[in-house]
């Protein structure tokens, strides 16, 4: 059953190009994980926030990657981390355009 | 600036086919919303939750539609509503397969 994860923590950057140059290996490896189909990388100057919004093959994969990616921000000193699950509805999403196929 | 808006709220149901039948109508009218490039269909039974994530064209059409769907789900009973807005970092996403195209 396709899974998405949200994530998102405080974060004081970098943003914008800056994130995406010291994050890229990260997110190439990101790409490499077990039963994802993408990720969106969301960021938030404002709000001095980031994080992810991801799509999995299965809440199996997903939890694992919850778990993994947790363990990493937690020891990269990020902290105040708010991630939640959820099934998708198929039907209706396809209804909005969601990109889940 | 591309933008994503999660929500998630305390749901006690109907959920899967039971929510589709009952948000169908719901489902084709927020396709017409201005800005909205899409918006997958969020839910999950085990923690009685339910929401969506959205992607729209830019940051005012996705305030715009928080502020009205946040009173839409007020008036027909939902509380506890969690919601942010997020900026895209579009290379990252792409690496990650991100459907913002």
């Amino acid at each position: 059953m396709l899974t998405v994860l949200q994530i998102d923590f405080p974060f004081t950057g970098p943003f914008g190009a800056e994130m995406q140059q010291a994050m890229q290996p990260l997110a190439e490896s990101i790409n490499q994980e077990p039963g994802l189909i993408w990720k969106i990388w969301t960021e938030n100057a404002a709000t001095q926030e980031a994080g992810g919004v991801y799509l999995f093959s299965d809440a199996i994969t997903a939890q694992n990657y919850l778990d993994m990616h947790s363990a990493r921000l937690t020891a990269s000193g990020v902290s105040g981390i708010r991630a939640k699950l959820f099934s998708v509805n198929t039907p209706l999403s396809l209804t909005c355009k969601g990109p889940i196929q």
